[in-house]
């Protein structure tokens, strides 16, 4: 549900892992050209797809599909949920792929699927782990983590998903993966901040780890195993979307901390605004209702939204202002 | 005591925070390009430092020293200190740059200096953290960790380096520090390796993740503190040494990934081994002898000393063979 690149991507994966997929696409001729072509040239050009189904009415996505894979905009699933909830089989496994705390609810996904749905949580499994959508598409070797309070049910998306070259692992922490999932993005932007105003490799570093360190605190508080945040769905996915030159997020800040406006960063990432500067406001928000300090999480905000400027940020997290020598 | 790029850079980053530095070289042309110009061509070429003295007799750098900073190579420190010890002052804090685990006696840094010089464990501090030698020359921001049972002796290490653009912040878990330090490089050369091998960002960040989680499980065997490990001198310094295209054990294994022999690797090193060939075994030891697995770290000895070809160690820690497709 969702014909976005990941959301693409990971149908690819399915379908060479065996799986038999229909991929909904919310525009009409993505769906056909997922359907008649076996490929996606608005999110996914020059990617051949196996024979994948593509449709733009949900209901023949969602009949009788045992898996149902959630694949749209954090932002914007609530909405969709309610227009499907309907419609989604009263035992299928609902597999989310969306990365981000509802602006306003401070709800992770898995909740907002519980809260939408109606389904019982051991039905809701989320996935999140290293796994850059044009390395996959290219059959790079990456694994990933499936979190699922029922192992079993984990255990079927698992199946569902497992290739020679993408290897999943079930775990039980459904909140350490969502809190990871949803932190790395305004940590990239950080990241890419920095790089942007000339700053290397140490730096990149340090603010990585800080940032994991304000992302266990956030976890732990919620919940979360400190183990989960060490593994492929926190560190794992946070060094990933950090240092690679084709994060969306690290992009955006890279613009920001060369000098660009807010809309010039936009710009430079196809007109996207980055996941990472909506859910900094709402990571923010939900670190604020649970007492924990989130300093990094903090400047990003005040970057995005408060008109403080990257030297000012950046400076505040290294200890002093970056001065030109 | 020890003119390389790093004892180098460190001695600029003392002296710009009001130490009063001599700088010991082994070889005499250095100690002289030091000492008459201020300037280091042989490991730090283009880069003017401020006035320090250099010399290459160790009883001139360490008469009436208070801080003795050790930045020779890891295996030749004992050595180096069997030659310094009596030249040492009976109340001087001794600061070790060094990482590596020495061959043969599986000891630590700290271990060693304790050892033959009969130092106090309160005396011997370490230093560890995301550190790349060209960019603190640069004055680039940069945070590290000075490890010291004795929390004054670290804080008197600390205050000696502390700059604008250098922080160091005091810990007392020197195992701790000392761990990430030593294995890292062997790390960096895995994901040199893979990089070598035409693998991307995904697979970088798997590896980072699974060494992570070795590195934590041997520091716990040893009495390290996993937090420790989740910080600047663990998660930062790996990153940092992990992802920079300047790191030399990530150049070294680019060169075997890419097809080289361990002699090309070399060559295209300026002809240095790179740190992590040789810590890879010393680390492998020292985990048997604690009962401790580190599969990356086994994959990366049996690489470099074994003949096993790059493909089957990544295959083997990706849980596959590497194929063409």
């Amino acid at each position: 549900m969702g014909a976005g690149s990941w959301g693409t991507a990971f149908a690819k994966v399915l379908a060479e892992a065996g799986t038999d997929v229909t991929i909904w696409a919310r525009r009409p001729e993505v769906a056909r050209a997922l359907d008649a072509e076996h490929r996606n040239p608005f999110y996914l050009p020059g990617v051949p797809l196996p024979p994948v189904r593509g449709t733009d009415d949900h209901r023949v996505a969602l009949d009788g599909a045992d898996l149902v894979v959630l694949a749209v905009p954090s932002q914007s699933l609530r909405a969709n949920l309610d227009l499907w909830k309907g419609d989604i089989g009263g035992d299928a496994t609902l597999l989310s792929l969306a990365k981000g705390i509802e602006t306003g609810t401070l709800l992770r996904m898995s909740q907002v699927i519980a809260e939408v749905t109606g389904a019982e949580p051991g039905r809701i499994a989320v996935l999140s782990g290293p796994n850059l959508a044009h390395e996959i598409v290219e059959r790079q070797p990456a694994a990933t983590v499936i979190a699922c309070t029922d192992t079993e049910r984990a255990g079927v998306a698992q199946r569902a998903c497992a290739t020679g070259y993408f290897r999943p692992y079930t775990n039980t922490d459904v909140i350490g993966c969502e809190i990871g999932g949803a932190c790395k993005n305004v940590i990239a932007l950080a990241c890419g901040i920095a790089s942007g105003m000339g700053l290397g490799d140490n730096t990149a570093a340090s603010l990585i780890t800080r940032g994991l360190a304000e992302v266990i605190r956030l976890g732990v508080a919620l919940g979360a195993q400190p183990v989960t945040l060490a593994g492929l769905a926190g560190v794992g996915d946070l060094v990933a979307t950090c240092t690679s030159p084709l994060s969306r997020n690290r992009s955006f800040g890279y613009a920001l901390g060369a000098g660009g406006t807010m809309s010039a960063a936009q710009e430079a990432t196809n007109g996207q605004v980055a996941e990472g500067v909506k859910s900094c406001t709402s990571v923010r928000a939900l670190a604020a209702e649970h007492g924990v300090e989130m300093p990094l999480t903090d400047a990003v905000h005040k970057v995005c939204h408060e008109g403080l400027s990257v030297s000012e940020a950046v400076g505040s997290l290294l200890g002093r202002r970056i001065k030109p020598e």
